[in-house]
């Protein structure tokens, strides 16, 4: 199998019925992904999901099981998010043909991390806050409501239709000189940007607003390497240092 | 929505599970089609395909039920049957991304059918040979199997992202003079074909072998139209009525 299938992980946040997790794995194995991760499954391990997985026992075997979306995206280098809603704030969306192409340029050998949210209502604002780029299914406008192990099997036809047959000299086309950043990485950068910008009072932790949203965004696009980030960690440890001595001389 | 999504019939030949049903109704919708045939569905109507067709209820309680494949295609002026195996006889085929521009082009203004075989045996060889195109979605080699439902999601899928956003212009590209022959006209003509050729001892009608399937074959890939049906039925019309005088006047 292609190694860049190998390197796409299904990720099923919160998912309520338990054959939609079998239906999931079913799907993945007909077009050669293998990767289900599971976040707070709400009825797993169950006979309704080895039921519906059929003969992809092994994906469901192997699925890992986490408590939280952090867990399941740390060492990702790409994260993408499906989603129906417009978003108040918008953000860089691909369809499901597209994406193929996005994750051979961009993943950068590390994992990519597809999101599928719950049955009701897909996945939180916060959630998608997360994700580099937003899913779109063009579907009815009327009811474009996919079940989630359809959707599941949607995204991983158009990754078998590209992904199977796309050459390793094909994806390098646009390989980098650094590795890109671990989600955990730029996280923890995020969390560094946070307090630095509550310290000067350009955040108010009371009423934080959509700054952070917005900086997420913005690096978000930007597809850090590694580098980059220790770079940025380097430019806030020194604003803080900065900060430190002027506020030991005096009160602000 | 698009006038030749509306005339794409999904035709399950003898679902076995009810929840399979709901399932294909539900992707249809999503999709932007609504013409669900049934033939000899074993277990329905069911609360189990309601339940799965979600939001598609209605396209559920629209669905046709009948109790011959002949009687789902009669009016259609092509006929997909979606197969993972190879056959003996090599057929014309088609990928679930190539579908959408031959239903634009050879349909004619007759509806479309789409046939999804039994969960475990898919489509039988005779039903198979009803077909003009048998339909493959690519897939794992090493595990193909595509749940029925799931199967009807990426057909959909596939017609919703191509026929949604076609002009009537593009479609009318190939337009013909005559009106395509309907599947019901076109049998006729092979069961009046068969009758003379076993008359004239072409075919031992206890062991027919293969010479009526190479015949489908090829007329299916001529697409006829009304006017060269009748001339062929008129041409075989005219050799009986020769034969007859022939016999009359002696033995053979």
């Amino acid at each position: 199998m292609s190694a860049t299938l190998d390197n796409v992980r299904i990720v099923l946040v919160e998912t309520s019925h338990p054959g939609n997790i079998g239906g999931a794995a079913r799907a993945m194995k007909t077009m050669g992904l293998s990767r289900l991760w599971l976040v707070r499954p709400q009825r797993y391990p169950d006979p309704q999901a080895e039921w519906r997985a059929a003969g992809a026992l092994d994906v469901l075997d192997a699925a890992v099981v986490v408590d939280t979306l952090d867990a399941a995206l740390a060492d990702c280098g790409l994260v993408v998010g499906t989603s129906t809603r417009q978003r108040r704030i918008p953000w860089p969306g691909v369809t499901a043909r597209e994406l193929p192409g996005r994750v051979a340029v961009e993943a950068g050998g590390r994992p990519t991390a597809v999101l599928f949210g719950r049955e009701a209502s897909g996945l939180s604002n916060d959630e998608l806050r997360r994700c580099h780029l937003h899913l779109q299914i063009p579907a009815n406008p009327v009811y474009p409501s996919l079940n989630v192990a359809m959707a599941v099997q949607v995204v991983c036809y158009e990754l078998y239709q590209d992904l199977a047959t796309r050459t390793e000299a094909t994806a390098a086309a646009d390989v980098w000189d650094r590795a890109p950043a671990s989600v955990a990485d730029v996280d923890a950068f995020y969390v560094h940007l946070e307090r630095l910008l509550e310290r000067v009072d350009f955040i108010d932790p009371a009423n934080p607003g959509q700054v952070m949203t917005r900086f997420r965004r913005l690096f978000g696009r930007v597809r850090l390497d590694e580098t980059e980030v220790a770079m940025l960690r380097g430019m806030l440890s020194e604003i803080e240092r900065a900060l430190s001595g002027t506020e030991h001389s005096g009160p602000k």
